[in-house]
């Protein structure tokens, strides 16, 4: 294709709404446009970077005995209620009706198409497994785009689902999709991914996995322990608390705290460490407003998804009033007045002299000990795992905290879905049993935008040639010189006849802006034609990437141009193995 | 492929909500399920029908310059509020809105989008022409939807965007269009489609084409002049009446026609031609409930599309109350008390002796003379051209009325958008200008369905071997023979190694099931192996289609099943030219 037909514009300046690169690389690339809030139209060289990777993964999915299928975006709310999720799901489910006032959904996710296409087909054992997928446009309403196409509201994915008859089948097929996906993010050029085990949310069932790719930018937090390899998302890590209680508990005692809200306040102003304090974290349930009240160590932070899943409820965090009962500022577990659930984190188990709010304005108590005062509660893991914590796995106290964008991820169902919306099979002795589920998803824009925040400079996106736009950028500076012109025509024609992929820019530019294009492009691949090599009877051939750069005989060009793509190509596949 | 993976049932007995055989058929052969009213699931039999489609459909966009983009599904009614459309539309047009109680709507065309997407791109004449396409599912709430995949609410369409700086220029890009069209639907299988007139309706614009396969069961009406080529669909083709005024007119008399309130029971009680009457035709405008009378010549029927053209608004057939003052079955020109808006059709235009409704109960009035009794009124095209009609092109009574399904269409559009958008140019003597488009669909699902539509027989599908799900089925009857089963096996390894696409049926079933499989999954070549034909040292090959049935020796069986693959390839290009 040549260069000067593309739709789209490139331009220099970064767009001061992107927070990370690959936002504003693809927004100066011409790869994407704002529509709306999470919503973006996307130009051609993003349209061939995603088919790409949409061929990737078909490719990975067939050979994993995956049979392509399509739900529809718009569903019936009633298959919704079938599972029970049109009501459990919040407001990022968008509903609607039409217009004969049925009421009908956009589909965020697809478990429930799933079961519904194939409920009749897995009536009997001898029909299993099997899985089906899907790459199709989904709609989820997020409370807060952001990164561009790393979190979008409109996005496409693949989807796929998979049916089985035991437990131990599916694990066996969960094996062979969670090779498939390492697979596929390393033809996609970002083989560095990384497995960690996730919180499986509204999507049901225990076992899970996200795929990550570690980057500072990323929205994710992952624990991480060196010493014997454990990974998991924050939302997953258990969070180990060892209580070191001191000998003798102190008195309780009442202080004056004035002006001390916050419990780094506290602590200073009675030189304290914060890990002899007990803070409250309030929330909201959303759908009843109930306040929850969270007690944790001072020096700990809440996970909102670890108290999400104890209360089976989406919780925001609460706007607390005067006639709540709860005296923001001062909250402690004792002589709590106000109406609320009330939950401990494991960390004050076994405490003492501690120093926790009083419930009344300007005060709280020193020499707490949770147990004598408090009596029997109930503990749990609702605070997030730091830096240096122990490891769950090894215990050691090694954990590193990252971030990271999660590229993809693979869930073991359980029949959550095939029991609420009842499908059955007879198994070989002719008892209904519920097929059991595993489901498999990779956001197709978010991987794009992925590997251009894990590979680039700030010049451009430097695509792995597996997905890249195209594979060869033919500059033929000075294209009023006929001489450069006859040559680079020459070359990109019979590039082409050979099958490589190859946008042409023979506009009559400076040589500063046509390169400054090229690095938006992306291409791996660069041919430089100008008066200057044609002198020396060479042309330049350099790597997006810096790793080459070559001045080849003008006799040699095509060919080494094509042996360079087959070299590339080869090194993708070369760090599957 | 194995045909006992195929997720999906397949059975015989025609589904009885399946009113056009293409529908049956799709349903029958496990190609398509039914979710909601006019929403369906694709199982892979019919995605790989539609990917082959697809395929041909960016080979020739590409062909034609066009670029691939993609638009979103969901768009902010804001930029709908810019064309206009957001309020002109009816409930066609899906919408809702979001968590912060922003209005969205669903795309069911994508105009707005893509002027959105190249307005800062199309700012000087040097950018033009150029042309952007993206194949996305949308969503169109329509009132009737039928046929299965012929008319669906949420669908699959290839739509184009065409943008130029002259009328000039678009018309040679329209033709360049028009013959890509032509090139598609041959590819497609089905180069019988024949292009007629159109009328533009809610895309604006003046000239447009339609692509019609035309069929007993499609739901366009369209009119044809063998004599001249003239070709229309019924909402575009003029109808042009020649009236006979008798040579003297009757006194105007009021006659008692009791229980006469049809048209057809009035002239027969009065023993008149229904072309000597004049009928009124009653309609409400969708937004106001406003009364809109037609009166036409009693043979003839009004065009609904006309009349909605004409007043700029949706009507719908009226409710007539008492209030309205209108006399429900005695409707007539003269002494009309009620309010509402008056048209005339051309038919009655010159006519004399007519009758025509009293606006009394029970009577109607004889020898009504339109110019003598009423003064000059203004005429208007409302009627349906009829069969034997006047050819507006040649003048010739030789209108024939046919069936089809519109399986593309192509609109030139004009500045309808670019001007409501504000979407200028400079051109080459600086002067700010509109641009001027073009847009070119087809719906991917219907066009599936159509091709099945026109190529079946009562057992199955008939697949052009371009969009065939499978190109060739092989069935291994009798397959515990362990030889008939260990030559049917290599046959199906050797032919994937050639890249033939072959679905092997090798179950334990009897001939007659497989065989109806078969049928259902309408891969053009079949080969039978069986332990009778191996014991004759041969396979049958044979086409789905009948048009050749060989008993081929085993040792040539691979060869000829690959040379009848590309022959019937072959035969597909042929077609072109």
């Amino acid at each position: 294709m040549k260069l000067n037909k593309i739709v789209g514009d490139r331009f220099k300046e970064r767009p001061s709404d992107c927070v990370i690169d690959s936002h504003a690389l693809l927004v100066r690339g011409g790869y994407m446009k704002y529509v709306a809030n999470g919503i973006f139209s996307s130009y051609t060289p993003l349209v061939r970077v995603t088919d790409k990777i949409k061929k990737i993964i078909r490719e990975e999915m067939d050979a994993v005995d995956g049979q392509e299928v399509l739900f529809p975006v718009v569903m019936p709310a009633t298959l919704w209620q079938e599972s029970g999720r049109y009501d459990s799901i919040g407001s990022e489910l968008v509903r609607f009706s039409d217009r004969n006032d049925n009421r009908l959904v956009l589909g965020m996710t697809h478990e429930e198409a799933a079961v519904h296409l194939v409920r009749e087909f897995g009536q009997t054992y001898a029909k299993y497994p099997f899985m089906i997928y899907q790459i199709q446009t989904k709609f989820r309403d997020e409370a807060r785009p952001r990164g561009g196409l790393i979190r979008t509201r409109e996005f496409t994915m693949k989807d796929a689902y998979s049916f089985h008859t035991s437990q131990s089948d599916l694990e066996e097929y969960y094996k062979r999709c969670y090779d498939a996906y390492n697979r596929i993010f390393a033809r996609a050029g970002i083989p560095e991914v990384i497995t960690v085990q996730s919180d499986s949310g509204i999507m049901g069932g225990n076992i899970s996995h996200e795929y990550m790719l570690l980057t500072p930018v990323g929205e994710d937090t992952i624990a991480i322990c060196p010493e014997c390899g454990y990974r998991a998302n924050m939302d997953a890590a258990e969070s180990i608390i060892e209580n070191i209680r001191d000998k003798a508990s102190k008195k309780i005692t009442e202080v004056n705290t004035p002006n001390s809200t916050t419990i780094e306040e506290v602590a200073a102003f009675l030189q304290a460490p914060l890990n002899k304090t007990c803070k409250a974290v309030v929330y909201q349930k959303n759908h009843s407003d109930e306040y929850v009240i969270l007690f944790i160590r001072g020096d700990l932070e809440a996970n909102e998804t670890k108290l999400t899943n104890f209360l089976h409820c989406d919780i925001h965090p609460a706007v607390i009033t005067e006639e709540s009962g709860i005296t923001a500022g001062f909250i402690g577990p004792l002589n709590l007045k106000a109406k609320c659930v009330t939950l401990f984190d494991n960390s004050l188990s076994n405490t003492n002299n501690m120093i926790c709010g009083a419930n009344k304005k300007d005060y709280h108590l020193t020499g707490f000990d949770i147990e004598r005062d408090l009596g029997k509660v109930i503990y749990g893991d609702f605070a997030k795992i730091t830096e240096g914590g122990i490891c769950p796995n090894c215990k050691k106290h090694s954990i590193t905290v990252s971030k990271g964008i999660e590229v993809g991820n693979i869930f073991q169902l359980g029949d959550k879905y095939t029991k609420a919306m009842n499908m059955t099979y007879l198994d070989n002795e002719g008892n209904a049993q519920y097929p059991i589920m595993g489901c498999y998803g990779i956001g197709v824009g978010r991987l794009a935008a992925s590997v251009c925040e894990a590979s680039h400079d700030a010049y451009g996106p430097i695509w792995p040639i597996s997905i890249a736009p195209w594979e060869v950028h033919i500059c033929c500076v000075r294209s009023d010189t006929p001489e450069v012109k006859q040559f680079a025509d020459e070359l990109y024609q019979n590039l082409l006849k050979k099958n490589i992929e190859v946008i042409y820019d023979d506009r009559q530019i400076s040589a500063g802006v046509m390169f400054s294009d090229a690095d938006l492009i992306g291409a791996p691949i660069r041919v430089i034609v100008s008066p200057r090599n044609l002198k020396e009877n060479i042309v330049e051939i350099t790597a997006r990437d810096k790793s080459f750069a070559l001045k080849t005989p003008l006799t040699e060009a095509e060919q080494t141009v094509i042996e360079k793509v087959t070299e590339l190509k080869k090194e993708i596949f070369d760090k599957l193995k």
